[in-house]
């Protein structure tokens, strides 16, 4: 069993998708998280759920209970609205992270270990012919526990 | 909107139920994560589906890729093998984090930045009661769509 066997097609999102769009992706298909590609269609980053989620908390409420706690209701049930227009590139975490890409030759514990370490419940397969599709935890899962 | 008009019911385990039957749990109901109790029925730990995957995969292949990868297909495919018989507690991690729980008056975006800054698609409800419910990153995000 290699990444090969187990990838899927995977929708995709760009840079320049909107935060608002690329959060309705995700709750619509119910998706673990959203490959971002870049002009030559390779990932340019991989967002699990809570990332994609991060893109649209206002950046003073991130890390401080205090502050989200002093919104008001009807402000808070509204906060994806001030994200109205932001393209992801605009929101992304300037950090650099190991990224949850692997070979498609990789074994099931290789991709099972990427995304541990990563905690990504995601990982996109990337061969020479670029972006060959993405394995979620669901279907590792699955067949990790049918082996 | 408060936290308790967004709560679900959603299925526990305890700190001796065995890692494989979590992992059954997780993806026979295609959850985003498991809520871990204490014999008083209050969140012990609350781990996102990546975090259930890490109690499986073996220490030596979680931190060093170049392990994982000299272990031969065969013995990747059956990695969660190694697992049978241990319990959450034994496998889980000795880190000392900030659990996602939250009170049922908490509002949306409340919600939404404990999500984000603990990396969790997975928050638990506990109110004077115990627990409530949990609410997950697909039903927040629903939720704040709508708004």
């Amino acid at each position: 069993m290699r990444a090969r066997d187990l990838l899927t097609d995977f929708p995709t999102v760009t840079l320049d998708t909107p935060v608002v769009e690329a959060a309705r992706l995700l709750a619509d298909q119910d998706l673990p998280g959203l490959i971002v590609v870049d002009g030559d269609g390779l990932p340019s980053t991989i967002l699990a759920g809570t990332q994609v989620l991060r893109l649209a908390v206002p950046g003073y409420c991130q890390d401080d209970p205090a502050l989200a706690r002093v919104v008001d209701e009807a402000h808070a049930d509204t906060f994806l609205r001030s994200m109205a227009g932001r393209t992801v590139r605009e929101a992304l975490p300037r950090e650099v992270r190991e990224l949850p890409i692997i070979d498609p030759d990789a074994t099931l514990l290789e991709i099972a270990a990427l995304m541990a370490r990563t905690h990504s419940p995601l990982v996109a397969v990337v061969g020479e012919h670029g972006l060959a599709g993405a394995i979620t935890l669901k279907r590792l899962m699955e067949r990790a526990l049918n082996s």
